[in-house]
């Protein structure tokens, strides 16, 4: 059984009613699957689609604040109110300073939140590793949203990513992005080391969003 | 009749259930005043309130984008969609770039929401109503939370930002901030010729919030 | 008679032994011509050059702070001892908030210092000039370094921009950027009511950037 | 022997005249002590600094660019042509991202310079000590500038974060900072298995600079 996280983005298929209709969508795959599926909505959405399904909810992003006056600003003890799961941490299209990323990484484990932190290379997936994050999501930024999987097109960034977080930290899961579509893709990510995948517009853009998902984890 | 915009910051007692209770107390305050009350909400408790209350709820901040590959961002059609009246932009605790205060001013306006652009100072009041939102909100930081009212500290900052304001533009509007917590400091406002006031922790953190604000709008 | 900034950029040819090559040739071509003729530099070349020629010379950013506890910044003042005539203040590759571009065009204007406040559009334009800087220098992102000019594929940038400046502060005079690469481009952009011009890749990247100069200018 | 990094800071005893007195001041006690003391300068300064003294020069920053349109920014090409050894990176006063800090830090090893990446606590110095620099410095934020030196106010953050850089990478050597003043405190720091100091206003705003240099050093 590997690890399906879908990120929505800011995607127009990724928010209000598509959102929550896409939700509803990988909340009955994953009750048919043996995979294990999760997904990362906007702040917007979040409380919403909580109460809606029974699977995983991630945020995409938390401040690194707690209370107070930080007006525009959500923290981790808000998203866990709300029920999430965890959060994405440092994702490409919003990478975070090194002491940010230390202290939500703190904050969540604190909480009993989960947290993924996204990394772009080997040596930052190991310095990720370093601060004990459950997982550690590797997407080399040129890869995202091409269609070219990772796993095909520089496989020894996985294997070195797996390689590199375990020898930091044995209790860190690697999971792999960029380019992910296929459950041939998924495959060879699982084959490589990885724990799962963490995808977006394979699957949020995809025009059957329900048989994208199917074929994504095996149902078809 | 003058305008008082409650900003929840991510104060503990402005988020989550707190923040609920604190949005529906405003909203029964507003039924029986003749004052335009309206709050401005983080974005996790945005949807849930704005099904809940007839006042007009405000994001305390949206990103500069359109839909798209932007993790963790939020824009003007999310909290559309969601139902707000529109959104605080620039905040002094989230401080935006001066290109994408414009972009947001003009995605609002063209979406038909309300735009509360936060400023510092005289100059940057001016600078703010050239680019045409429908408020400037003056709050100089020095003063912000410290209940030392402006409009008592430095009484010619509201009355240089409303002249300002309106000889680069005659369409906006002023309200002042920072140390606003009663309603002598809120009828100061109005008579240095502010259309009303943006206020936090006066009122958020009050001991009794239903009465700070029956206080602040003149009924009791 | 009008003005010309060369903005050396992080260029290999703007940096180093070419940027003092380079500032040594703006000199000589200044010495010749009619124009007037400065350049924006970095932060590490500017005291070498500012002591090796006559023309103007800019920083091409300075930081919104005082002296004091802020590693790896460089404040107004510290420019102004090296003997910089100014700086330019919000490039499109250097973004700042609007508080800190009031900040630093107050400081230099305090100082004795000149500031360029570099925008993208008409109501960014209109903005900068209420905060009261020497000029503004409007540049529409989509064309930097296109060799395209804005004087010619959208004239009216130009036009609305010069208009707005004016109406909001008529002691603000304003460049034009983006594309400006011949002397075609220069007088065209005179002719839509700019001072000058704001210019990089053009001249600095040119294969005889002496040449390409002296054209500029009309020398040739 | 331990090493000695003075970071000038943006501190007006630590800009242009008083910067280049103090680099000659540092450069005759380094003459005549057994440690390694360099000095981080402004990139203002720091070209006619390295002309005038022996001792090795830092930048207290570089930006994670190439060559190329990034008006404002200064990268590791142009520090090392103007002679300088290295670069500190990530200082409490110039966070950076972390997918930053790795291109820089790759980048000046690249380039055969030295880095010396700032961290907050132990778990950040382990994750910097993954990036590969060659010195990690670890300054608790509240203790900058205190005079309250970290090897007596928190020495177990000074051992935990040798013991971490070294499980992660055995070849970072960790310097400490925070609140470092005196001779005591610098023995304390090596006692405690660091390899040196990184300060800053023990010395920068001393009322004699030169004796607190060399007390600090054990020469008086």
């Amino acid at each position: 059984m590997g690890v399906v996280v879908i990120n929505f983005k800011a995607y127009r298929e990724g928010s209000g009613k598509l959102a929550m209709e896409l939700a509803k969508i990988a909340d009955d795959v994953a009750s048919r699957s043996d995979e294990y599926i999760a997904i990362a909505v906007n702040s917007l959405d979040l409380a919403e689609i909580v109460k809606e399904v029974s699977i995983d909810v991630f945020a995409q992003h938390v401040d690194a604040v707690d209370f107070g006056s930080h007006t525009g600003r959500i923290n981790a003890e808000m998203i866990k109110e709300k029920g999430a799961k965890g959060s994405l941490i440092n994702h490409s299209e919003r990478r975070l300073k090194l002491a940010d990323i230390e202290f939500i990484v703190s904050k969540l484990r604190s909480l009993g939140l989960t947290s993924i932190v996204c990394t772009n290379n080997v040596p930052t997936t190991a310095a990720a590793s370093a601060l004990n994050p459950n997982y550690v999501a590797v997407e080399p930024p040129e890869l995202i949203g091409t269609g070219i999987p990772v796993s095909k097109a520089e496989p020894e960034i996985v294997e070195n990513s797996v390689k590199a977080a375990k020898e930091v930290n044995r209790n860190v899961k690697v999971l792999c992005g960029a380019g992910i579509t296929c459950h041939e893709d998924y495959v060879a990510a699982l084959d490589l080391g990885a724990e799962g995948v963490l995808l977006a517009s394979g699957i949020v853009k995809a025009k059957d969003r329900k048989t994208a998902l199917e074929e994504l984890v095996g149902l078809k």
